[in-house]
């Protein structure tokens, strides 16, 4: 598996994308805020949603769409700006946009995917979307993953594009894809916005199962805020254009897409932590030893969402029973006086705790492991073979600064 | 129903409290860190515990002594400064503090409840309570609630003291309660330090059931941080000294000691969320029209728990799609589509979401009325006849620079 330079949602075969400052929300500084992801051939779709009971309308319009196709996709519209949630004339405005980008792309409507993200509970306009899309699909290229990019981001400060080649059979594919978000981030069986796009030949159904699975361990392990978004879609459109023989079944084929498939959204999922509103450090709770998969996250988690554990590592301060008392709030069963905990970053590593107690150590070697950008915090439970990994950042004046006036 | 002037926890007949500072930690201010209080009549008592799966050492000898009593207490001793939670000798040192007053005050080492707040994973030691303890003997008064409820506070900037009176069967009884607490809070089934003593006579087991009930709509529905601390307990003691007809069983007398213990407990709720880490508001969620309580609950406190409402309310952003993503991801089943949001506080109220949809109103308005530092969120589900609060803050920089750097 080789990790491709520069490469995005359309590294793959047969994808291109496009993006543009459409003014769904007034800037001064003209950020693109729409952008379109196109495959020519019908592409396999998978996704998965937010279970957040209130639900943003380009997420019905989406299940809508792919109940019709029948799991087929050619087309993403995606604006950042506007949530499109909570809008009395929400469905209206979304379904309407897939009906333009259809038309301008020649395509069915049901095969057209959309997402949106920015406030919630704005009123939306089709206009900018009538008047922008003509020009999207005119400057559609296989250039154009960073302009899609750049399109969905909101609060984040920095592109989230990755893309991997893998073979299989013998044939070379490729999977790439494209996420944001920064703040509202608490994935909870879905995620904030993740497009991502292969050209390997999958069945729709192993192409849901190996998103299911993937998101589990990456995206779902993602903490920055605890709150769960109302626009949440991971999508995963699979072309096929690679020519490989179809994976229809779990088997060598399957394990080697899943594998490349973790690679891209664990980066994903890391370059989302390390951006998250106001974040200075990427933080990674790696919990091994479990005795199996969701007892590990579920601690992991635990760590990487404590506010106290977050403000500590902002502060660079080795404050380690703030660690354990978060993995003893954890709703999982384990030994708690089993638990080791270390801490690691590029600068070294230090053990804190043994066995759920104190041990002596150098508090200026853990300061200064503690103030690189990168830090990991290894608990080991002691309890058997299965580890996992969370990951989120600090929490800083930053974030307070960001959400304590995001609409103005 | 009468709340007293300077209430506190010796406001109830025969008891006596008083506080010190023994450099429990090291402090420039010398502000006191170990307080007692002491009932020379045996009291029934009750306490719940922390659910973290990491305890300090105190709650483990609480217990212990509780279950060799028959849940009889006559003091209880309880510093700052240290939590004495993963401390290999820990439970050595809290067993030898309560020796050590029980010797002083000539009771029994089981009749003592032992309580400590601080930084966890700190080694403790003997000394300062071998030499605090004849004189925290010897300055028991019945004007020393105020000491107490000092000695308790750790990053609290306001003590927490109330104290009610109230008739049963004829006779004047009183109830009066100290808290501490600021940060690392989301009490489970129990909470942050809470004393509470009534001169009442009640059984032992009427007496768990009250605080049982009155915990779940008071304490457990506080939030400052997510953080369930290693150390939180509330602890009841009953010494019977108002001479009324002793309650055993659920009546008119036990709905009346209840509602005086909820008017004591609510406020103990209310003034640690206004005094919660770094912040500026208390924020109520009063969830109505619920069909069950714990649905309103659940509802009132994802509102209350959420960063980004936090945050908003912080900016005084009537950001009322936060609010709504946080009712859509609580853990209960309601129809979203019937919720009515209002925000409101001394300076008026406004309302900004109607059957689950936003509604036009008056930023202007709203900015005003957001201003105050008393607000509370208004959610009607519309769904049933129950109700139900939670109680926070809001997050601010205070709170970030507050445990950026605690331990120093």
């Amino acid at each position: 598996m080789n990790i491709i330079e520069n490469g995005g949602v359309t590294s793959a075969k047969g994808y291109k994308a496009s993006g543009i400052y459409a003014a769904i929300k007034e800037t001064e500084s003209k950020k693109f805020d729409v952008g379109v992801i196109y495959s020519e051939v019908p592409a396999a779709a998978a996704c998965v949603y937010t279970t957040n009971k209130v639900k943003g309308a380009p997420i019905a319009v989406t299940k809508n769409n792919l109940a019709k196709s029948g799991n087929i996709a050619k087309a993403i519209i995606v604006n950042s700006g506007n949530a499109n949630t909570c809008n009395s004339n929400g469905e209206e405005i979304a379904n309407k946009t897939c009906e333009i980008l259809a038309e301008n792309l020649g395509i069915d409507s049901s095969e057209v995917i959309i997402a949106s993200t920015g406030v919630i509970g704005q009123k939306m306009s089709i206009d900018p979307f009538q008047k922008a899309i003509p020009k999207l699909v005119e400057n559609l290229s296989e250039d154009g993953g960073l302009a899609l990019a750049t399109a969905i981001m909101t609060t984040d400060t920095v592109k989230k594009e990755i893309a991997v080649s893998f073979e299989v059979g013998g044939v070379t594919c490729t999977i790439g894809g494209a996420a944001k978000g920064s703040g509202m981030i608490n994935p909870n069986m879905a995620t904030n916005l993740n497009f991502i796009t292969t050209d390997c030949k999958i069945s729709a159904e192993m192409l849901q199962k190996a998103l299911n699975e993937t998101v589990k361990v990456t995206l779902n392990c993602l903490w920055v805020d605890g709150d769960t978004s109302t626009n949440d879609m991971a999508c995963l459109m699979a072309n096929g254009v690679a020519e490989n023989e179809e994976i229809t079944s779990i088997g060598r084929d399957y394990n080697i897409f899943k594998l490349a498939l973790t690679k891209v959204m664990e980066n994903l999922t890391k370059m989302l932590a390390k951006d998250g509103e106001g974040a200075t450090k990427l933080l990674q709770c790696f919990c091994e030893n479990a005795p199996d998969l969701d007892t590990a996250l579920i601690v992991a988690k635990s760590v990487i969402s404590s506010p106290l554990v977050k403000t500590a590592m902002f502060g660079s301060d080795a404050n380690w029973g703030r660690i354990l008392c978060a993995i003893g709030y954890a709703k999982a069963e384990f030994d708690i006086t089993k638990v080791d905990v270390k801490i690691i970053s590029k600068a070294g590593e230090i053990a804190v705790c043994e066995k759920g107690y104190g041990i002596d150590f150098s508090e200026e070697k853990a300061k200064i492991i503690l103030t690189e950008d990168e830090i990991v915090i290894r608990v080991n439970l002691n309890s058997g073979e299965i580890s996992g990994s969370a990951y989120g950042c600090d929490l800083t004046y930053d974030y307070v600064q960001i959400n304590g006036d995001y609409r103005s």
